[in-house]
Parts: C-alpha cells; structure tokens; sequence
C-alpha cells in the first residue's frame, strides 16, 4: 500500500514518540522532509534547525529484536536548489592548520547556494564563496532510524545503534537499510537529505536541500543485529557509529564478522574473506558520533557460495 | 638508466643508513624484496622477520626539502605462493568480540597459504584455516618511503610523514607516490609486498610475499610537502600516519587543502570542492600507527581548471 | 527548607520528564537512591538494573541559561554492604593482554560483596572472588545531572554536558557540582553511589549501594557555562565529557580557561597558570563517553588575586 | 663510584648511539643537561633545539630482557632561570576554541622567562606575557630512556616502551624509573628537564631550563618489563605511552596488572585492588605520543601483604 506523509510536526530527537502514521508490513511511504535547518520546498523555515525529522511511522507487527528493512525507492527535490557551508570543519584539519581554513570554526558561518540541474544530472556552486563547483547530483539520506532503547531519546545531531545522523553517502535510492527494533512498531524517522555529499561531511554539509523521500518499510528475514547494516545491488554493509573513529571502525568490522557467520560462513572462513576483502568508507567525521562502514561485494559472497541478500 | 638491486642486507628500520645504490634522477631500479618474515623467493629465511627492507637507495642531486617521485611501474613474484594470517586484529573489533575471533589475539598465529593463478589473475587459499577463498591479484607495497628528519631511525613496523609501513592498497603497479625528502639523496627503501590485501590490513597481513618491486626514482616537480602524497590514472591522494585515525584522517585532510592550493584553487574553493568531492581510503588500522587516504578525482580537477598531474 | 524524597519511579533516562518534586532555590532534599541495578537498601530489586534515578526535581525560578548548584552536603548508607565487579573491563587493557583478565569482556560476570566498617572507615570485600580487599570509606555519587536541551532522553549509562554518568571520585560530601540549565526548573536526577571507586571505574562498577544522597540545590551566581564544574574546599574543578579521553581533555582544558577567566584572569595570564599549575583526572574510562576532569587549587588562585569560590 | 658526565655531543634521537661513558651497576653519574633548546647554563646555544639528551651511558654487564633503575638523586639548576610558551596547544582546547587561546597554534610563539627564588622554593614569571605567575620549585626529568629495540632511533619529541620524552610531574628526586633494557648495556640518555610543570604539559612546556641531573644506575631486581615502571617513598608506578590517550591508558593497566602480579597477587585480586584503589595521572598530551601513568599507594600493597618496592 502507499502512503502520503506530510509532516504537521517535527522532532530533533529520536525517540520513542507517538507514532504519526501507522503502516503494514510492505508498506510504502512518501515521506516529505524539511531540510537540515528546517527549510521546506519554498524556502520557507517551518521548524527549528537541527536535522528535524519527519515521522516516527509505526510499522505493524514489529516488536523489539526484530529488524526494520527500510528500502529508499526514490527521492524527489522539492527545491530546485540546496546550500553548503564553505568551509572545514575544525575537527577533520590539524589543529596548527586551523588558521589556514576559510571561516574560522565556531564563527557564523556563512551558506554557498548549488542548484540542481537536472538535464546533466550535477549541482553547481553559485560561486558566492569561492569557485563555481559543480558536483553529481547524488541524493542520499544523511539522518535516519528508529527508536533507541530504554527511552532513549537521542539528538539528531548524532548517531547510534539506532542509526541516526550517520551522513552515508552509498544510503541513496536503491539501498535497503537495516535497523535494530526496540520498540513496538519500530517508530521510523527520516529527513537531512543531501544532493550530494562527500565522504565523512567534513564541512558539516552536504548539500542541504528539503526533498521527498520514497521508502518502503518491511520487517526484514534477518536475526537481532547490533548495529544497522544495509545492502544495495553490489554490497552488503555494516555500519558502526562512534568518537573516535577507532571505535567506529570496531563496531562495523565485529558486526560484519557477525553478519558474515549469518551469511553460512564459519567464523575462520569469515576472518580470513574479511581481512584480503573488506572496504571501509568513512560516513561522517562532523558529528559528535563518527560513522565508518564496512562493505564486501556481493559477488565475493557468490563466489564462495555464502548468502549474499537479505531482501 | 636501468638498475637491478639484489640485497646484501636488508633493515628493519628507515634511516640515515649508508646508501647500497646511488643513481641517477629519473633511473629506473628493479628491487628484489624478501616479505614481511624476510623469507625470498625460495622460501629461504634469510633475514629477520619484521618488514625488511631492501635499500637504501640515494638519488643524486636530491636534498632535504625536495620531493621523491616513486614511479611503481611494475611488480613481480619472485615465488608464487603468499601467506596471511586467518584471524582478525584484537584492535579492529569490539572489546567484548575479541573472544569470538578466531586464535586469540597475542597468541601464536598459523599461516594461511595462498597460490597465485596468474591465468585467472587471482590467488587462491588452501583452506587449511577455514574455507578455500579467492581474491583478485593485486599486488601492492606495503611498507616504502625515505629517512626520516633529525637522524630518526623509525621501525619498519610503522608508518610517519617519511612513509613507511602503510599498507595502502592503491600503491601498486602505475602509482607515483611522493615522499617528502629530509636527507641528501632521499635514501629510499622498499618491502613488505602484499598479493592482495583488504582495507585496514585487518587480520594483520596482506597475502604476504617475496616481489620484484620496479621502480622510477625522480625529483618531483613539486614544492615541499608534509605528507606522503601519490597519483594514479584517476586519482590524486594524500596520506596521514598516526593514531587515533581521527588525527590521521586530520593528516590527510590538512595536505589534501594544501596540495589543492598548489593545484591552483583558493582556499575557499579547496574547501568547497574537498566538501563535497573528497572520499577517503583506510590504509590499515593494524600497525603502531594506523593509515588515511584522502582521495580526489582527476577528473574533478579538470572540470575546475585546476592542475590534475604532477607527473 | 528540608525535603524528603522517596522515589515511587525510577528513570533511566536523564531528560525533561515530570518532575517529582519542586523545590526553592536554596532548598535541601535527602534523596533515597537505589543501587546501579536498582536493588534497594532492603536488597530488593525496585527497578531495571542500569542507573536508575531518583528524581526529577526541579528548583523554582531556574531557567534555561542559569547554572544549578548541587552541594552533597550528606551521604548516608542504606544497607551495610555494596558489590563490585571482579575485574578489568575489556577496553581498559591492551586487546592482546585481554585473555589474561579474569572473567571475560562480554560474559556473565559474578559479584563481590563488600562490607562497610563505619568504625574503621573501609569497606571489605569478602573474598569470594580473589583475596579480602580492604579500601577506605569514600562515599561518591556516580551518576547525576539535569535535563538536557533540545528535549533529549539521555541514557544514564553515558554522560555529556548535562552530567550524567561521570563517576568521578571528587563528587562526595563537601562538593559543589554545577551544571548547566537547559529547561526550566532545571530537572535534576541522581543515583547510582559508590561506597568507593577507583580511578577510571576500571572494572565497570565501584562498590555500588543504595544510599541516601543529601544536596542543597540553588541557582549559581555563575553565567552560562557549558560543560559541569566543581569546587570543594581545595579545588575548583571543569568537567569533559566525550570519547576518546582525547576529547574529553579537550573540553575539560577550554572549560577551565573559560572558568579562569571568569574568575578575572586575561586570557594569556590563564594559560600560563593552567600551562605549570593544572592537574588532571580520570572520571571513568568505562562508559560510552569517557570524563576527564581539569582542577587547579584555589590556593593558586588566591595567590594570584583571582576568585577562587563561586560558593 | 662518582661520575661526572658533562657532554660534547648531544642527540636528538635516543637509539644504539656509541656509549660516552660506561659505568658500573650501581654507580652514580652527574649529568649536565642543556634544555629543551639546547641552551646551557651560560644561556650560550650549544646545540640544536629539540630536547637534546646527554648520553648515552653504558651500564657494565646489562643485557637485553634487563630492567635499567634509574634513581634521580638530586637536580640542580645549572642557571637561575628557565622559560615557557604563555598559551595552550592546539590539540588540548576545542577545535572551535583555538581562536579564543593566546598566540594561534602553528605561530612564532615568545618566551616567557621566570626566575628561580630557592629561599621560597618557588619559581615566578617575569609577567612579561600575562600577569606575574608563581609556581613552586618541583624539579623533574622531561626526557630520559634507553635505546629502544630493533636499531630503532627514536625522536626526543616523542616516547615509547623505551620511555623518551614522556614529561611526567612525578619523576624527580628520590623518584626510580625503571626502563626496559634492549641492547647490552642499556645506553641511558637524560635531558629535558624542567623546574616545575602542569600535568599534560599543556602549553607544550614546563618551565624549561639547564639542570645538572644526578642518577644511580643500576640492574633492577625486576623480571622483563613491557613499559617503564617507577616508584618513590609513596607509590608504584606504571606508563603508558601512545596516542589517543585511551591506547597510554590500556599500556599502563596492562602494566599495572602485570606488575601486581609480580608483586605477589594472584590475576583476580590484582583487577579487584586496581578497580577500587588505581589512580590515573597524565604525563603529556603535547608530544605525538601521549603518556598515561597509573599509581597504586604502596600502603595498599602493605596492607595486602604484597611486595611494595623493587628497590
């Protein structure tokens, strides 16, 4: 079945709120988000900043332990443009180099404009801040997930087991996302898309635009996982969210050595396809929790006649 | 000019060591390099274990300030058999998983042997730890670079601004890397090859082998660095050496902006484009101090106008 | 004016729920405080395990902006015996020195109990687990702190600039914590005491009772602040919250120049004293987020014609 | 047997340099040590900056698996006067901060000079940037070790198993450091030595100045140690150094625990003593690697029944 969701409410916390739709199982849902500081599609600002989410959507039948199969089907710009900051981060240079970046961190900051071209499929700079700069137009869902345990409510400045502000640039149309269930019903939240975006959003921004985004919403065929993971037409992934990236990275590889023995490796095998096989990607090093995600391609899974989909 | 260089002895730390070659800028030198366990191509032990090195190599004309050009032009077996460790690191998962990885970390490790199919382009384990796999070919340098500043003798089991043990998958065949050179002549060393190796080098070994490394040493036309940095067909890189990888990742990040700068952008634009166009690369996350790539496409630099080779 | 608090619920979250109780600034509150896993001073188990909280209580007349002083003018045990953990946790030590500890990170772990000796002033531990260790009687409070902005809920396992889970051994009777309003009324919440901790709560628990917590509550003459500070008789103190310790230091150290500055050095004149006369200590390095605490000695700053109470 | 060493050469790398003295177990050697900058105690720059180190010092029938006591007798200033950096390093504030800490990190930094006054047993800057400071006289060692493993020669800016430039408050006289021996003879170097300094060395000095250090040598009644251990009349000591603090911290727990042991307790008891009666100190987080100490009150060890001191 499809849904329309048009937010009349937005929440910068993930957290066990009441649900403001409910869906079954298969379910499809076009959600209509803001952007990162609560810009609709008429540049008009409806909600405070701070990754305000539309949802929480309840799903049927889910109940802590199981896992949530959020598949992105399609995401529409309801703004012909988004904007950037243009800088870096004071966290992502040396702390001796910080002089030498434009806009000195903790300063306001001020917004690069980038609109979308369509017919080429890039975004482009304004040039109001430097060079004109023109990029893919490759949306992507910078802030997603689900209610966290213990009633947790958790900012959507940052992440967790429950995902979050993970800033993964591979979490665009045709990726199917897995989520960790803690409450009944799941309680999904999604908004901070991105046109595009670079590696760990070391600006602290893609960019940021209000878009409309398709997802479909399943219980997934999977046992109790620990920390989100995700698939799309070549990968499997595993996502850990943590400071410092260290521990983020500890979290993704002990996840996909679990992910691998449900796959019908046995844990030696899965060490051994790991440690010539793996490939990490770095989702963000802006936020208060880093992001850092394993991949290994679905074919090197084929090859060795392990399971290579959850969907 | 063409060189061959067969070790007489080989060093387990870079250093201001006698040179053993000295040629000329632009000569071209085939190394032959025992692995890691300084076992050659016979399978003779014939030095101690710990990333031994052939070299050094002076280039002449070369002195502290300028840049060596390391040209990696082709790299070959000198026997056809590799071997890796079939566990996962204790630093590369969770705490609490560290009993869940197959031989406990600090324990004594088997070896996992793997045999090159050159037919097929791919080696191949035994299965004698965990099931047969396959991975592509890929040969790469694990450990290379020049001596280091104020007479430093740095352990080829780590890695620093001088290079060294960082096992980056992309220095293989048709990568230049550029190291920045402290002493006169550079004094350049070069081991540790790896068949194959994933991401982060995470069970502690690439496919670990005897290769003939070949190599073209040149001043490089470019002014001083702080960092490794390296090019390929598609791709301009910068590395950073340390730990956590946060402050590695800051590294990279800091010598991405300057080189983007020395290819002709402002440092707004560098941080646009760095934005939203930068991906990054985990060299390993096993040595003393761990790896991060930044990484920019050539192709982005061109449609900016900016320069996109060094070569 | 005195109060008396017996919580009928316990919350393991720390965020803007209902407060229990209201009080005016200046007023006392002897709070009853179950044990970190919610057994009482009658040893029955009231509540979930995980920290739970006595509270909230909000102060009349506080608002977001203002600063809550939390003076532990008390502490009283509820039951003459607390327990511990037998061991190491498993991110304290070097992974490959993880096998050496006793009880594995991750499995069940057995609890030592220890007596309290009012007229010696130590707690004993009975020796059910390794030999009979006796420490002194330092009452501490583990976990407290105030609602968090933006309506987070955040777990009491962990801590930030609210407080939380900070498990410094300072934090006893005598001290003066403050901590940074965020909604009105403040909602403070405090649980989790230790008959004594270590350094760093190594082993994930200090010698953990139900206990009464005695505290004045009142608003600060202090401005905004942005990370908790402290003050006993000898030392003013800042807090920092965060992983690695790395960030935590970091938080610590600016919230001190802050502090310094507050207390009417220049800017330069606080970084010469911090540079020779600061000293650090380890909350816990157990947690999700780590603490690092800063203090220097108010004798230093009377020495130096600077205002060394907010008291 | 008395010895007097006053230095012709200095070195900027502790490694398997020519001994300039050799000494027999036990022996006593004053040491004449410019500062950091390599200044005397004429104020004459008799070699190049970077925490030359006098030595090295050969003891007679040391072997590699030795432990080197290195007792600190006396310290005596060599001139009445030493400097430090009036600001903080930019690694130990927020990255947002660094704007607001004097002289910008990366910067030409100015001296500020103080006086020793040894009728207080104080030292007092001269208030030439910032107000006039005093500090109390509390001499230590910054930098001393012995050659390290391998040929390694390993920069005086850093630390390492083999000790180095580690800038610990606690190692002055009457304090025994005890080094990992790993070529015959030891080869120990000494240097860096400060009147007074803050815990983490925060403005990336103490108050440096030229002292003549006075030590014992001696081969420690001690089994193969992995990190440096130290003791005094009060405690015993073990450190770790490494970056991010978290990797020092696990190096001198593992530490800890090993040397409990060979004091007498069994795995368990050593892990319920340090969880309750460990204390932490921070040596640096200035150097590329930082350094953690961990402490447990010898007292505690008497009162257990174990062995309490090594010398």
């Amino acid at each position: 079945m499809q849904h329309t969701f048009i937010p009349t409410q937005y929440f910068r916390t993930i957290g066990t709120h009441p649900a403001a739709l409910t869906v079954n199982d298969g379910d499809e849902v076009a959600m209509w988000c803001v952007d990162a500081h609560g810009i609709d599609g008429n540049d008009q600002t409806v909600t405070p900043a701070g990754n305000p989410m539309s949802g929480p959507i309840a799903v049927n039948g889910l109940v802590a332990g199981d896992v949530l199969a959020v598949t992105i089907t399609n995401m529409h710009p309801l703004r012909p443009h988004g904007w950037s900051y243009p800088t870096l981060a004071g966290n992502v240079v040396d702390p001796e180099y910080i002089g030498a970046v434009p806009y000195a961190p903790g300063s306001k900051l001020p917004k690069e404009y980038w609109d979308l071209d369509t017919t080429t499929g890039t975004v482009q700079s304004r040039g109001t801040h430097g060079m004109r700069v023109t990029a893919p137009y490759r949306p992507m869902v910078g802030c997603f997930g689900v209610a966290p345990a213990r009633g947790e409510a958790v900012s959507t400045a940052t992440s967790g087991p429950h995902g979050g502000n993970m800033d993964v640039r591979f979490f665009g149309v045709g990726c199917t996302v897995y989520f960790p269930v803690s409450v009944a019903g799941g309680l999904f939240f999604a908004g901070d898309a991105h046109f595009v975006q670079g590696c760990g959003e070391i600006g602290g921004t893609g960019v940021e635009s209000a878009m409309r985004i398709d997802v479909r919403l399943a219980k997934a065929q999977m046992e109790r996982i620990t920390w989100p993971r995700a698939e799309d037409d070549d990968y499997l992934y595993t996502v850990g969210n943590a400071r410092p990236l260290d521990q983020a990275l500890q979290h993704a590889t002990s996840e996909m050595h679990r992910m691998l023995i449900a796959c019908g490796a046995d844990g030696t095998s899965a060490a051994v396809i790991m440690s010539q096989l793996i490939e990490y990607h770095i989702g963000n090093v802006f936020d208060p929790a880093y992001t850092v995600v394993a991949k290994i391609a679905k074919s090197v899974l084929r090859t060795h006649g392990l399971q290579s989909t959850f969907r």
